[in-house]
């Protein structure tokens, strides 16, 4: 049975590994530190950090390792005396887990194990749009198939799986609206259950949770760079664009799960009218399809993937009508991002998805836009960069939110394994 | 000496009163008991919420009305047997907040008792823009003087002070900026020195707070209404405009304190220039200024604490050029508000300052374009409604802010005491 749910917590977990709540927190505890260490650490280390007694920190080492959730590492060499201690690594075969994304002119499927490593990745083109969602679907799982079978050729145990969609999700795995995919109230666990799961089960891991792309991108970017800021806004442009708002280390998914719709903040009001039924929407001046035709190119003539790509190389080789368009829809954006620094003083804004590659070029217009009409640009500077997952993120952040789940409540998968 | 921040973490206290943080805590418990029940306790009742002993309780609140922290309300009648217990409320006599504002066109001061009741409330007009900051920060000693005068009379003694300004406030009650009053940098602890302090000292109670004023009339609505929502976005409409985000039930200040500049979004990019040095922002279009213009009146001939008031009764009137210029000012902030939904996914926006008195001609524009542009409009309301405090918001939040942190943090005002 396919489970969804936007925010899950997990059921009680029966079976032999629950012999109460210290157990379970001494494996959460010491799973986390593993994960957290900046560089593989000694059972000695975890003990020293945690508090707890080398001889417990053992115990749930060996269980760790038992449940394939930690490995040894080769011993780092050492200066000064004794022989230097094995350091315990987050396993490479083990569980892992599965992002998939839909958009609306591609597939995507990822597999990324547990200690964050991208294990498989596939991108499948295609305009969605004339597609049903129940086909869409069907071509998504055979392609999630394709990616389970190679994740069991590496040692792999799919563990759960994150869909992103380019919408607002509501309860259940419902998407309300996707306006730029054509989708309105698209149920999707119903679709899926004629399809056999691709993952789990594993207790407190939901087989799979469906969330919009731009928040699983944002998360994915948390999560890509520990040493970044703890709060910053994740705009991620593609045909439509999304935004993301982390705010101390977490999402901010708004009162009812359905911010960051930044793509329809209004940057001419009496402008162009827009899929969603507004007119002037942000989408309108600065989304993909409003950049390829300022361009002057065709979009049809240009696979989906590639359109970032191709506008970054005419860029880049000095074409007048991409450094227009560029400068144009850098302007557009600098106009919603500077409402969303005066509403928000937020000082770092990262561009993802197809904006990654365009950073260089979208982000001197949006940069003298702030400048021009944040309050505090005087005093108080906004950084501007390009994701380190790029076009990627939503997916990789979607594999990566099934096993982050996994590392914060290991007992789920160990009762599965005993 | 004048004590700034804009967020306190009160000092440890030394004195009879503390001994050790169980005190403390049972204190904290027991008035926060009191102030936070629907109808006054009785001691029995304030055991049996908390868990406390009946003893311990009957000590606490013992202390309690000793320090003029709470007060012994007259029995009421009680069906049944046994006599009816005595409620516990807190002191309308005892400690009390000053709150004070300086905005544009005038100066205010306002008195709150512990209960949150308003005791003295003073609002003088006058344009302060031709003003220099130490002229109007004297102007405004003087009306706190008379203020305090009020307050001692009628037995309350002020324990500290917190000054709403319409700008944005850095470190130390350091104005960085407030475009409409023309304050740049403005150290307002420094022009106060020389004056005498009008409040406290009382442990843990900052003599002075300063604050924004749009920040501070926010908090005040999320008191002054407890069965309201959580999470809402407060809107203050002035000459300027300035935006307070709750979230959850406390305030979102931003990264660096600068959040809720709600009034320089733009609204028409290419629009009319405004003082911040941008164009477009909504201030232009919907700011107090703005609205007179549209309707004809010149803001010369009207006091600015009747402008609201006296656009109210035109527009109720049926006089054209207002109805016109309020639909204006509308459509504007309906511009505005639908980029917040559509960014944070609120569900309340709360029209506050003097838009409290127009809403009922700004709401329908509002509404129009919220429905118009917000994604998720068509199945999750957004609801638009007058502030519970009005233009009185700011003024009686601030002072409200200083009887907050006695009634969290009893220990400092009864170590003054004893």
């Amino acid at each position: 049975m396919w489970h969804c749910q936007g925010v899950t917590r997990p059921a009680p977990v029966p079976g032999a590994v629950r012999q109460g709540s210290l157990r379970e927190l001494n494996l959460a505890v010491v799973l986390g530190r593993i994960a957290a260490a900046p560089r593989p650490p000694s059972r000695a280390d975890v003990a020293a950090s945690t508090g707890l007694t080398r001889a417990t920190v053992s115990a749930v080492v060996d269980d760790l390792i038992a449940g394939r959730l930690v490995a040894e590492s080769d011993p780092a060499p050492r200066n000064g005396a004794g022989r230097p201690a094995r350091g315990l690594v987050l396993a490479g075969s083990g569980p892992a887990g599965l992002g998939l994304e839909i958009n609306v002119d591609y597939l995507a499927a990822c597999v990324v194990d547990l200690a964050g490593e991208v294990r498989h990745h596939t991108v499948r083109r295609a305009d969605l749009r004339p597609v049903s969602p129940a086909d869409a679907l069907a071509r998504l799982v055979a392609l999630a198939a394709e990616a389970r079978a190679d994740a069991e050729r590496q040692g792999l145990d799919l563990a759960g799986v994150a869909l992103a969609v380019p919408g607002l999700v509501g309860d259940a795995g419902l998407v309300r609206l996707a306006p730029n995919l054509g989708w309105r109230d698209v149920a999707v666990p119903e679709l899926l259950a004629g399809h056999p799961p691709l993952a789990g089960p594993v207790p407190g891991v939901p087989p799979l949770v469906v969330d919009n792309e731009a928040n699983l991108a944002a998360v994915g970017e948390l999560h890509a760079d520990p040493t970044g800021p703890a709060s910053f806004l994740h705009v991620s442009g593609e045909v439509g664009i999304g935004a993301g708002i982390v705010l101390d280390g977490a999402l901010f998914r708004g009162v009812r799960g359905w911010s960051g719709e930044i793509g329809h903040i209004p940057v001419q009001p009496q402008g162009r009218p827009c899929r969603c039924g507004g007119r002037g929407c942000l989408e309108q001046y600065a989304g993909q399809e409003a950049v390829l035709a300022a361009a002057g190119l065709d979009r049809a003539d240009l696979p989906a993937d590639t359109a970032a790509a191709r506008l970054a190389d005419l860029a880049a080789a000095g074409h007048p009508a991409a450094l227009a368009a560029l400068a144009e829809a850098g302007q557009a954006l600098g106009v919603a991002v500077a409402g969303v620094v005066n509403l928000l003083d937020l000082d770092t804004v990262v561009l993802g998805g197809g904006y990654a590659l365009l950073t260089p070029w979208l982000r001197p217009a949006v940069l003298a836009e702030v400048s021009r009409r944040v309050l505090t640009a005087g005093w108080a500077p906004v950084t501007v960069r390009p994701s380190t997952l790029g076009p990627e993120a939503a997916v990789v952040g979607a594999a990566g939110s099934v096993v982050r789940r996994i590392v914060a409540e290991p007992v789920g998968w160990l009762t599965r394994q005993s």
